[in-house]
C-alpha cells in the first residue's frame, strides 16, 4: 500500500485529492495501484494526518469551502520534516507555489522527503530549474525516485514520452510552443490582425495574462522550460541566462501579416539544437511553414516537435497548463514510481 | 544481461539488428540495457546461434550481402522450439511477415517463447488482432511480458505513451489517420486537385501503395488497427468485421473542393468513441477543420488524438511505417521490458 504525503493544496494539490478520491477503484484495477494519504499540509489551510489513511471527502470539504484543516479531527502541527517522519509517507506530491529564484519551499520539502528515501513528483519548475542534479543524486544515494513530469506542458506527457516510448533514440533537436499565454496572444493576431497591446488584454481579462505578463511575453516562463528540457533530453547544464531569449513585445500585425502571406504563422518558439559548436536554446518568435503541425496549435495549448535519428520528427500536442491537467501529472508520477 | 533471440530478418528485423549494434553503449549508459544477440532466424536466411552473442557484424553483412546464414560458422538448424531453448534467450523479437488470416508463423513463435516465460516483442498486427487476449493471459500465467508498439504507428510510441504517460486517465475517445498510403493519396488530391486515380498512381510509382491496394484504400488495414486499440485502450473486443469501415475509392475532387472551399480537409479517419449505446469503432473518410491538427498531416505521416477526462484532446503525430522507425519500436519495448 503507498503512503502518500501531498504539501501544497492550491489549485494543483486539490486537484490531485480530487483525482485519487475519484478514481480509487479504477487505479486499484487497471494499474494496480492501492494508497492512502496520510498527511495533507498547506502553509495556509493547515495539516491533517492519518497513517491509517484520511477521509479524502472530509478534506476536500474544508479545501472546497475554503475552511482551514485546523477543525478536522486529524489536524496537527510540527515541522515538515517531524509531520513526514510521523505520516508514514512513501510518496511526496509536492505542488507548493514556484520560487524561480530560490526554488523555496518547494527545494526543501523535495531533499527532506527524498533524504528519508521517499520518492517525489512535483509540478514545480522551480527546485527542478536550479537544483536538477543535486536532487538526482539525493534520489539516487538514497534508492528514491524523482519525477516531474508536470513541469512543462502539464499532464501532457512530453517527458515519459521521450524518456520511455522514444528510448533508444538520440534527440537532435526540440521546437515547441511552451508558453500558452504567448500563443493565445499570438493566434488573436494572426487571426483577427489585432495589435499585440489588443490582444495582450483581451488574455489579460480572460486569465490568460498576469497582471504583471512580463514572465510570459518576454520568453522567460518558456526560457526556463527550455533549460529544463536541455538537461533531460540533451544531458546539456544551459542555465536560463544562457537561453537566447526574445520574447513577442515587438511582433507587429505587419510582421504577422508578411508571414501570413508567404504560407507561414509566426509563433514563440523554444528551441534546443545539437549543432558542430554544442548545444544552442533559444526563445524567440519564428516563422513556421503553415503545413507544419506547430503551426496549427492554436490559443493556450502546447506542442513539442522532437527530431531523433530513429524516428525523424514526432510531434506531441495538449494542454500547457490547467488545475486537473496539472494534477493529473503528478497522478501518473505517482503511479508510475509505484511501479 | 538480457539474451535476445530474433525471429524475422526482414527490413524490420535487420533494422533491430543495426541499432542493437551500433548503440551498444549509449543504450548501457543511458537505459542500463546490456544485452547479447544469442539467436537470429530466418524463414529464408537460415539460422545463426551462439549463447555467448553473435557478432553482429558478421551477421548484418550476410543480411547487407543478402548471403545466407549457412555459411557463418555460428549457423545451426532445428525446430523454432528447440532453437530457442538452446539460444538461452530471455527476450524474442518477433519481426516475421503479418499475415491477418492466420496470425502465423508469428503467433506460433509468440506462443512458445511466452510459454517457456521468454518475453516477447513484436511489430506484427496479425498474432495482436487475432489472440490479444490469449497471448496476454499466457504472458500473465508464464510470468513473461509481452509488448507491441510497433502494431500501430511503427516506432512512434502511441501505446506507451497512452499506457503509462497518461495513466490515471479516462480514454473517451481517439480519431486518427492510422494509414499512412490513403493520406498520402488524399493529400495529393488536396494539393494538387489530383483524381483518385492519378493520386493512386503516384502512391504506387512512389512505392506508398502495394500492387493490390486495397488493403489500405478500402480501409481494411486502419480498421485492423482500430481493432487492436480498441482492445488496449477501452478494453473492448471489436473484431475486425465489427468496425463500421468505408475507404476513400469514392472520394471525388469535388468533395474534397467543397470541403476546402469551407475550411475542412478531407481525412480517412480511424476512430473509437464510447457512447450511450456502447463503443463505436469505425474508419471512414471524414471533414476535418482546418485548424485542428489532424488536417495538417500531409503524406504518409500517421497522427491521433486522444480525447480523456483529465487532459482533453492530446495529439501524437510521427511516423506510421519504415524500417528503422519499426525497429525503433523493437528497440524500445525490448528496453523497457528489461527494466
Amino acid at each position: 500500500m503507498n503512503a502518500i504525503a501531498l504539501v501544497g493544496c492550491g489549485n494543483v494539490g486539490t486537484a490531485l485529492l480530487e483525482l485519487l478520491h475519484e478514481k480509487r477503484s479504477m487505479l486499484d484495477k487497471k494499474y494496480g495501484f492501492k494508497y492512502k494519504v496520510t498527511l495533507v499540509t498547506d502553509l495556509m489551510k493547515g495539516t491533517v494526518m492519518d497513517t491509517n489513511g484520511l477521509d479524502l471527502e472530509q478534506v476536500l470539504g474544508a479545501l472546497h469551502n475554503e475552511r482551514s484543516f485546523s477543525k478536522l479531527p486529524q489536524s496537527v502541527t510540527g515541522s515538515f520534516s517531524d509531520l513526514l517522519d510521523d505520516s508514514e509517507a512513501t510518496m511526496l506530491a509536492e505542488a507548493t507555489p514556484t520560487d524561480l529564484k530560490t526554488g523555496e519551499p518547494g527545494l526543501t520539502h523535495i531533499k527532506t522527503a527524498l533524504s528519508r528515501g521517499i520518492s517525489v513528483t512535483t509540478s514545480n519548475k522551480g527546485p527542478i530549474s536550479i537544483a536538477y542534479d543535486e536532487l538526482h543524486k539525493l534520489a539516487r544515494e538514497c534508492g528514491a525516485k524523482l519525477a516531474y513530469e508536470g513541469v512543462v506542458m502539464s499532464g501532457t506527457p512530453l517527458i515519459q514520452m521521450v524518456r520511455n516510448g522514444m528510448a533508444g533514440c538520440d534527440v537532435i533537436k526540440i521546437e515547441g510552443i511552451l508558453n500558452g499565454t504567448t500563443n493565445f496572444i499570438l493566434t488573436k493576431m494572426h487571426n483577427s490582425n489585432a495589435t499585440y497591446a489588443e490582444a495582450l488584454e483581451e488574455a489579460t481579462s480572460l486569465g490568460y495574462a498576469e497582471a504583471d505578463p512580463s514572465g510570459d511575453v518576454e520568453g522567460f516562463d518558456a526560457a526556463v522550460k527550455v533549460s529544463i528540457l536541455a538537461r533531460i533530453f540533451f544531458d546539456k547544464n544551459i542555465p536560463v541566462s544562457d537561453v537566447d531569449r526574445a520574447g513577442i513585445t515587438h511582433v507587429t500585425p505587419e510582421k504577422i501579416n508578411d508571414a501570413k502571406n508567404n504560407g507561414y504563422v509566426v509563433k514563440l518558439i523554444a528551441g534546443i539544437e545539437k549543432g558542430a559548436f554544442g548545444v544552442h536554446a533559444y526563445v524567440k518568435p519564428k516563422e513556421i511553414p503553415s503545413s507544419h503541425p506547430l503551426a496549427s496549435i492554436c490559443g493556450a495549448t502546447n506542442a513539442v516537435t522532437i527530431t531523433t535519428d530513429n524516428l525523424g520528427e514526432v510531434t506531441l500536442i495538449g494542454p500547457g497548463a490547467g488545475r486537473r491537467e496539472t494534477g493529473q501529472a503528478l497522478l501518473s508520477d505517482l503511479i508510475s514510481m509505484a511501479r
